[in-house]
C-alpha cells in the first residue's frame, strides 16, 4: 500500500506544501528513476566499459534525491515567514517598515529555495542525458521518463521563483535570481528534451 | 517526515515500480496540487460564480487522484507477467507458441495500463486549464505547476506504450494504441503548455 500522507496534504487548502513542495518531490522521483536505471547496468559485464561511471552517477543521484527530500521542508519552512509577513499590519509608517524589512527578507528564502530545487533537478536531467545513452538498453524508457519528470520539476519550480521575484525590492537582486532561473530552464528543458526525442526514436 | 518506501523501491534495480508507476504517482501529485487549488477558492465570496463547477471539479479531481494511485499498482501487476513470458523456454514449436500467446496476452495490459494513466493525466490537465483561470489567483502558479507536472506523467507513460506496442503481432490493435497515445500527447502537451504560458504571463 502507498503511503498518501504527502499526496492527501498537497490536495488540502493548507498553502504547504504546494508548488514547491511538490516539485521538489517530482524531482526526488525522478532522480530515482534514474538510480533505477543505473541499479540496472552496474555489475553486467555487458556495461563493464562505463562501470566506474555509472557508479559515481548513482553516488550523485543518491546525493540528489535526499537533498530534493529535505527541500520539500525547506519549501514549507520559507513559506511560513513570507505569509506571516503579507499578514502583518500596516497602519502606521514604523508598521508599513517593519512589514516591508520583512517581506523583502521572507522572499529571499522563498527564491532561494525553489531555485536551488532548480539546480537539483538539473542535475537529475544530466544523470538522464548519460544513463539514457549508455545505460542498460532493458530501462532506457526509464531514463526517459526520468528526464521527462525531472525537467517538468523544474519548470513547476521556476513559477515559484517567478511569483516571488515580482514582490522583491532589489532590482538587483531580483535580475540575478531571474537570470540564473532562465539559464537553469534553458540548460535543464533542451538536455531533457534530447533525452526524450532520442528514447521515442530509438522505440519506433 | 516523508515516506520515502515508494521512492526507495523506484530507486532499486527492482524493475517495478519503474517509469510507468512513476508517471502514475506524478499524476496522483499532480492531481492533488489542482485539488488545492480548489479547495483554495470553494467558499470564497470573490469566486461564487465559479463555485459550483470548482466544486464538481474537486469531486472529479479526487477520483482522478485514487484511480492514478491505483494504476501506480495495476502497473506493476501488468508488468509481472509480461517479464514472465519474456523468460519462457521456447526450444521447441510448442514452447515457442506458448511463449509468445503469453507474450502477446500480456502486452495487452502492459499498453492498457500506461494508456489509462496517459487518460486519467489529461483529465488532470484539463482541470487545470479551468483552474489557472477561474480558481483562486493566489495559487495560479499551483495550477500551472500541477499542468506541467501532469503533462510530463502524460509523456512519460506514452513511453511504456511505446515500447509494448512495438512488440505486439496484431497489428491493428497496436495502430489503435498508437492512435490513441499520439492523440493524447497532442492534446494534453497544447493545453499544459497554454496553462504554463499564461500562468508565466501574470506573474510577469
Amino acid at each position: 500500500m502507498l503511503d498518501t500522507e504527502f499526496i492527501d496534504a498537497l490536495a488540502s487548502k493548507a498553502p504547504t506544501p504546494g508548488g514547491g513542495g511538490a516539485s521538489a518531490y517530482v524531482g526526488a522521483l525522478a532522480s530515482a528513476l534514474a538510480s533505477m536505471v543505473g541499479n540496472l547496468t552496474v555489475g553486467k559485464k555487458k556495461y563493464a566499459d562505463v562501470e566506474e561511471r555509472v557508479q559515481s552517477e548513482l553516488l550523485e543521484l543518491e546525493a540528489t534525491r535526499l537533498r530534493l527530500l529535505e527541500l520539500v521542508q525547506a519549501d514549507a519552512d520559507a513559506f511560513a515567514p513570507l505569509a506571516a509577513a503579507y499578514g502583518m499590519a500596516r497602519s502606521t509608517d514604523e508598521e508599513a517598515a517593519a512589514q516591508k524589512a520583512a517581506l523583502q527578507a521572507a522572499l529571499v528564502d522563498a527564491c532561494e529555495v525553489p531555485l536551488e530545487i532548480m539546480r537539483q533537478c538539473v542535475q537529475v536531467v544530466e544523470s538522464c542525458v548519460f544513463l539514457a545513452k549508455h545505460g542498460s538498453v532493458m530501462a532506457v524508457s526509464d531514463a526517459g521518463a526520468g528526464a521527462v519528470l525531472a525537467k517538468a520539476a523544474l519548470l513547476a519550480a521556476s513559477l515559484n521563483v517567478r511569483i516571488n521575484i515580482g514582490s522583491m525590492d532589489d532590482a538587483t537582486r531580483a535580475a540575478i535570481y531571474r537570470d540564473e532561473m532562465e539559464d537553469l530552464i534553458v540548460a535543464g528543458s533542451a538536455l531533457a528534451d534530447d533525452v526524450y526525442d532520442s528514447v521515442v526514436r530509438r522505440l519506433s
